[in-house]
């Protein structure tokens, strides 16, 4: 099943995709409620894909799918090509940073230059949201533990990243957490490590990749971070970009206002945004 | 005034305390509700706080003043003497990274070891609530931009922080965030650049210093996050912790299950946690 948040007539609400429709979940709240009472909600929700109906796609806005996710963790150099281009050593053990809920985007929404900053670049990344969750969570509870699955873009300052030794920051920036279209469920993605993953600038295409390249793998990022942390129902990994970023081009190409980015996984669908001068 | 969020008949509320009494704010929904209505709503909160009545504190379970913060941003290495201590340089730059959301503890609940974890550290914080908050805010625009204060424990796993160069994950611990135990608002805390800020391990002092030997003081923080990140009401700024912590120590001390940990800081109050092991 394809979920997701949409505003149509002033109002925001979680839908289903079917085709080029979408059709009203009938839940209340958010898309973390939805995602909580999942096992309850589940029959209702296929019913009403089956039987068809809702409003042209196109005629609602879409929105991230989790607008407000409770915690966003992404990992560092987690594809070989990306580590190389990186300069950098691969990693012992994961290496995790986080985006703060206030950088999630809408998947098509323009995606902001912040005043003063010269040094934006894209990350295409295969998003996991969190379903049941939960701690001490082992490989093999992994899969079960994840909700599905979406497009993501770790939109990074480069400059403000790299000014210091922690990342976070300049990982953080308003609209730097593009996400969606959709939310494609688990089992309707099947094997999420073999999916072509690519990100165009201006229809340029600068990455190219698949997540069977993972250096750590999605069981074992959900393993790692739910040691000491409980993963929550709509909690968001991004699981690592592959090489292609403007930072390591030769020359340097960052992203600038009326550029085009889009970022697309092998089923889930793609995202597309502008680059735009802070107003 | 000083608010609190507690639970008394298996409600959680948000109140006023008033000497030994907590008086119900009346308020529907979080702390986060009532600080972005603030405006709104203190005439009447502060008619009510000198009407008195409420029910006695010690009734009440205290829970951490805010439950879910959008965002927790926590600065590293912003005390001299902690610099020291640590054998870093003093940064250029502000350092930050984040606690996740989940880490959030009421003041006097106990804080987990983690199963497998030995390097389990305290560090004594002063917290800034964001109120109004904002972005491209100066250091002139800050201190309006905050609520109030209160007490925070930013406890660390240091095995995990230093395992990797990020330290976000280490520090998100769950429990690992108490805060409390109520925000003292802005205007009754006065210059928050001097406070005396301390923390005791089973009635032994460990950390003694004051908020006025910060680096980089709470203005320049607010300025500095918000170049690229919108601050919301109820985000957590942890402003950093003095020399003192166990890592430190020769030899060194690290939290064991039965230890107790009190921060206390002047005008604030105080939080105290009994370690124990995660069950």
């Amino acid at each position: 099943m394809k979920l997701a948040t949409y505003t149509a007539n002033g109002q925001t609400r979680t839908g289903i995709v079917v085709g080029d429709a979408i059709i009203d979940s009938g839940v209340e709240g958010t898309m973390i409620d939805l995602i909580r009472d999942w096992d309850k909600l589940k029959p209702t929700l296929e019913a009403k894909a089956a039987a068809g109906g809702g409003v042209p796609l196109a005629s609602v806005k879409l929105e991230a799918p989790v607008q407000r996710p409770g915690k966003i963790f992404a990992i560092g150099l987690n594809y070989a090509d990306h580590i190389e281009e990186s300069k950098m050593e691969t990693p012992q053990r994961q290496v995790w940073f986080t985006k703060a809920q206030t950088s999630v985007n809408a998947p098509y929404d323009d995606i902001e230059i912040a005043t003063g900053t010269m040094t934006n670049d894209y990350e295409v990344e295969l998003v996991a949201v969190i379903g049941k969750g939960g701690k001490h969570l082992g490989v093999e509870d992994a899969p079960s533990a994840i909700f599905g699955y979406c497009v993501g873009n770790d939109v990074t300052e480069r400059m403000w990243q790299h000014a210091g030794p922690q990342w976070s920051l300049g990982k953080s920036f308003d609209t730097h957490a593009p996400m969606g279209p959709w939310i494609v469920t688990a089992d309707e993605v099947g094997d999420p490590h073999d999916l072509g993953l690519r990100c165009f600038v201006n229809g340029e295409k600068r990455q190219d990749s698949n997540s069977k390249h993972l250096v750590f793998n999605i069981w074992q990022q959900v393993e790692h971070l739910s040691v000491g942390m409980t993963l929550e129902p709509g909690d968001c990994l991004f699981t690592g970009t592959p090489g292609g970023v403007g930072a390591a081009m030769d020359p340097r190409q960052f992203l600038k206002a009326g550029d085009v980015v889009r970022c697309e996984i092998d089923r889930l669908g793609h995202i597309e945004a502008k680059m735009v001068a802070e107003s």
